[in-house]
């Protein structure tokens, strides 16, 4: 696994998501890593982050997929177009359209695996599909539209 | 407007949603209210919940629209079936599946509306669609297949 997380890459401006922002102090620090073809992110859910008792709350869920879709489509976007990744030049993307179909309830028990393949690029869009396991089952899928942010998009 | 919010009618075991729920001491307390044909629930982010500076981040969106999905579901299924809600009698639904478009970036800085209209019913199955609107722009829209949840779903 490499040691940088995609989000590590992202410039300052791009870098206080409250999902996967290195410097949003009050955020879940999602880190996405390209391992081979595929994006692999870690989250252990708190205690309060409940749906019904003992299960994870659809939200979180919901938030883990985009910010991971968003990270993986940066990485798949600056594979495929041979950009050497390095402080802070990976490419932002934001999510045009977030799917997700909850399979069957994910335990608050434990640590959460993410993966995320890449499904298609096509000029500044980015499909993700991605999988979230509790205990090495798929719980949930999801799929992230994910379109790369203009240089100028502030201007 | 109802006083009561459909959340405050879910029985204890089933508020403790970290979106919706009354007895999530952390959690967002969305509620929602039907009124008439439409439901409606209201949101004032707090500042930490960015995606990038002064927008909205992806994740919280998604939550809302999970939540007043549910909730609205809730709501819907009970007008249908002539049932008359009091606590704690209300149907709790769950997400099946949440689909949310980014149609632009959502301001940090004002209350969010949002907005939900049944779409069908068909058995344990409620389709709601459900915009958000900032300063009355609509600036998301989503749509969530909601489940009823089973009686015996513990045994």
């Amino acid at each position: 696994m490499k040691k940088t997380a995609i989000q590590d890459y992202y410039e300052d401006e791009f870098a206080v998501c409250y999902g996967c922002g290195r410097l949003n102090k009050d955020g879940l620090h999602l880190q996405t890593f390209l391992v081979g073809n595929e994006t692999i992110s870690k989250h252990t859910p708190k205690e309060n982050k409940t749906a019904i008792s003992g299960i994870v709350y659809g939200g979180l869920l919901a938030s883990l997929i985009d910010c991971h879709g968003t990270g993986s489509a940066s990485a798949f976007y600056a594979k495929e177009n041979g950009i050497e990744l390095k402080k802070y030049n990976a490419p932002r993307f934001v999510t045009g359209n977030l799917n997700v179909s909850y399979l069957k309830p994910t335990p608050l028990d434990s640590e959460l695996t993410l993966k995320g393949r890449l499904k298609e690029i096509k000029g500044r869009k980015v499909v993700v599909s991605i999988e979230v396991f509790s205990h090495e089952v798929l719980t949930v899928k999801g799929e992230v539209i994910a379109l790369l942010l203009p240089e100028n998009f502030r201007v």
